[in-house]
């Protein structure tokens, strides 16, 4: 068993400053259980007295199992005694564990910020710790500043922290607090603090303005700090904090180390990071390290016999370790046994020698040339596969269709834009026509296209687009552009899937796409039909 | 002058193997003249004989003004003369100034992948960078999972790149293939590496996997490597590359190094990564180091004050030399001052005490609630103050429009879709009404509206749209979604500009930026008028 790392999360109060994030009570108390049975070490809920949602949340916190449930705020004010602090009586009455407590160590803002003597923010420090010690138990001390004012002063920086540790904090967390440090000088200075104050608990906590919030915080553990303050998926303001859903895997499967964290809580990290995400109604970011969609997935074709043959020579950790998994991406890239292993995915079963998986690589590569692509729609990736296998029956078969776009002033004189599909269409033999409002062209289309089809299909009742994007693929070409259309659809069960659709006209690469979304929800129903022996 | 760094760009290769991202041949070209004009030393543009679009793209290049264009390509196969070797035919054929080649040089990948003796892939190494060295002028080696292979037997791995460097490879240029390498590793090998081939030039290729391929690469720097492969953005498959947005103002500005790129070069940064974002209709991650649009933001309060007073205590860097700037986030004044600066921008002149302003931040917070998003349409932007300033005329006023999308069987039985857009509208008092057909509604409906309005405003007659991106807004909510719609219009003499327009209704969207592109030509054109006195 290796060393043990304590882990803080302030993804409630560092992390809620970032921008377009705003916290509920409710969204905090389910985080903050999250955290808790992951394993975190130490939740900090927020700033109570600093705004209503922290306030609420720290009048009725929740029950945590094992995390220390730590609230956040400022050393006492000067000019008056740390008892007599507003601020401070706030967090001495706060619903809590522990207090850490942020104080300035940079001379400079002791002098311009603060407007003090040097020796009095020492007693602000001292004060306000020796009575959180004193009425809470645990005080911790985040030292804001601390490597711009170490290598300003080092020797008032290091006064800072003595005051603080003397005064009973029992962890002294250096804070590179505009995130302009890089590692070198991290380690350089944490080092030298851990010989300046020994027996004291460092911590680290980093921000990632120059992309080095990881690499900071694994630099101070290398020099000695025992505990990493940082945020799910990085969160937090300007550019976010160190990344705990990074560093965690990295110190408990690189490094050795221990952490609060089992290995079965070490599965349940992807969750937690792509549950934050939805909670912030985000698509998680599918390159995220250990955690993202993409991060173990393979492309490109002689690689991925490969993979398949020996996965750790090619995988840096096992998905599973983090609750992750491997995926095989199909693309421009891809050669056969992309697509061999693409089918086996998706659960076509074909002979590798099968002759037609040379046309298939060919098509896809003709199709991908032409501005098709597979990548996020696997659905018409599926469909092309099948098809070419001769597995998809022909649902329905288009004559024609137009679409009216008509924009005028109605009567009371605003300017009102109605669009109307009229669609053309048989199924089997019988001959339909429908006629459908919506708004906008493509929409128009699609509930005159389901109109048609739903009489002979019900299973498209509660089929609905959820996303739409169009992208121009020759833009310096202006006339010869080719409009790229992406489809994401979900039907009444919650199935989501995503089509492309490509053509010179946008409307004619919308129907594909929608011809494609409809015919995969037919396909997948037939199979499950055909599967139940219905 | 500190000392050189060069920099190597991959993102035309390694970052094309993004999932979600695919380049066309005009995208690479943009992106390469980009690049180019940044001052990046190198150029990868992709791998000759691998795919469609990489053969079309080195089959005619860019003209690079600086940098060497480079082709990607993989060592000679086993059991045939690198002269007789079709991939390095391929690359000896390819229009470009470099190659670099990717080979082997860990053991278990030579036994198992290869399987092949290990002294047959030195001698694959040799013969193929000695063959492109001949042929070509300049050969890089990628040495494909050094950093796995050095750990598993250094001797080999270090073999491996004495066989290059001795066939005249003039860059050595160890990968962390998979990115599972931490930065104390890396600086320790790569000392060790130059330590054991002393006088070779040494690079670093990284992998963004444990969140730390820009310390990677910095670690690599320390150690002694001159030579850093990136991507812009840190584009790259599963977790994407060494994102050299990043690491350049750090090498720049902190470490003090010199690179290719100058002191204005370095302020088109925050303008070449949202471009390359712009290019994948991608939204520009706000929160990206240096570039993003929070990089550099700051809360109201206190705070802002401070930073006010003295900016370098609060911001790492200087925004403006990396072309970004500060923002003030929540308060009013801050909104007040943020738009002061814009009309600066612009050049719009108007008194800070002037009232208007209030009701302009209204509306401008109104509309980009709304969705609209006016830090890519810039056109629209000055249009929309303008307007509250009462500067622009009407040019004309729409009556109708109506837009027919009509796809059917033709003679030939093929499905064909054609668009005709009807409009009427007044220039004046008189009221014109016109026909055209076009390869999608949006197209016929710009070349009917010009059709009006050219006899009347003939410096309409070069007008064209060059690009034409949607996005839908609320994603989860398919019915109240709402479309964004962004024109990039281009004049015969070559200037640019962009407008956005925004409905539920995507037509509608489309001509709102349609109309706003016009009318800023008009406007911009009855400027010039006025100003020569015409």
């Amino acid at each position: 068993m290796g060393e043990r790392i304590y882990l803080y999360d302030t993804t409630l109060r560092d992390g809620a400053q970032t921008q377009g994030v705003d916290f509920s009570v409710a969204d905090k108390t389910a985080i903050a259980r999250d955290l808790d049975l992951l394993g975190i070490d130490y939740v900090e809920g927020g700033w109570p007295g600093a705004n209503p949602t922290d306030d609420a949340f720290f009048a009725d916190p929740p029950q945590l199992r094992n995390a220390t449930f730590t609230a956040f705020g400022m050393t006492r004010r000067p000019g008056r005694s740390a008892a007599n602090d507003p601020g401070l009586a706030g967090l001495v009455g706060a619903k809590c564990d522990a207090v850490c407590m942020v104080g300035k160590t940079w001379d400079f803002h002791v002098d311009v910020a603060l407007n003090i003597p040097r020796s009095e923010n020492l007693e602000l420090i001292s004060d306000s710790i020796g009575l959180i010690r004193e009425r809470k138990g645990e005080a911790l001390f985040d030292a804001e500043h601390f490597f711009d004012g170490y290598k300003a002063n080092p020797d008032y920086a290091v006064d800072c922290l003595m005051a603080a540790f003397q005064a009973g904090a029992r962890w002294i967390v250096l804070c590179d607090t505009n995130g302009g440090s890089l590692p070198d000088e991290v380690e350089r200075i944490v080092r030298a603090v851990a010989e300046r104050i020994p027996g004291t608990n460092l911590g680290i906590h980093t921000h990632n303005d120059t992309e080095n919030a990881v690499a900071n915080s694994l630099a101070a553990v290398r020099a000695g700090a025992r505990m990493i303050q940082g945020t799910l998926n990085g969160l937090g303001e300007r550019c976010g904090n160190a990344n705990l859903v990074s560093l965690i895997p990295t110190l408990m499967l690189k490094m050795g180390y221990e952490t609060g964290i089992t290995a079965d809580g070490l599965r349940r990290l992807t969750q937690v990071s792509r549950g934050l995400d939805e909670r912030l109604n985000r698509a998680p970011d599918r390159h995220k390290p250990y955690v993202g969609e993409s991060a173990f997935a393979h492309k490109g074709g002689l690689h991925v016999s490969a993979v398949e043959k020996d996965p750790t020579s090619y995988e840096h950790v096992d998905p599973a370790s983090v609750g992750n998994r491997r995926t095989i991406v199909v693309s421009d890239q891809a050669g056969r046994s992309n697509l061999l292993a693409r089918f086996r995915e998706i659960g076509i079963e074909i002979d590798a020698r099968d002759e037609r998986i040379a046309d298939l690589v060919d098509l896809v590569k003709r199709r991908e040339y032409d501005g098709y692509a597979y990548d996020g729609a696997e659905a018409s990736f599926e469909l092309l596969a099948r098809r070419a296998l001769g597995e998809v029956p022909d649902f329905f078969r288009l004559q024609s269709f137009r679409v009216i776009d008509e924009r005028r002033w109605n009567a009371r004189d605003e300017l009102i834009t109605l669009s109307e599909a009229t669609i053309k269409l048989d199924v089997g033999s019988q001959s339909l026509m429908t006629v459908a409002e919506g708004n906008g062209p493509v929409n128009a289309l699609d509930i005159a296209l389901r109109k048609a089809l739903v009489p002979a299909y019900p299973e498209l009742e509660g089929l609905r687009l959820v996303d739409y994007k169009v992208r121009i693929l020759t833009p310096n070409d202006g006339t010869k552009a080719v409009t790229r259309v992406m489809i994401e659809s979900i039907d009444g069960r919650g199935d989501r899937w995503t089509t492309v659709g490509v053509s010179a006209n946008v409307i004619d690469a919308s129907y594909n796409a929608l011809h494609d979304s409809i015919t995969y929800r037919l396909y997948r129903a037939s199979i499950a039909a055909a599967r139940d022996g219905r």
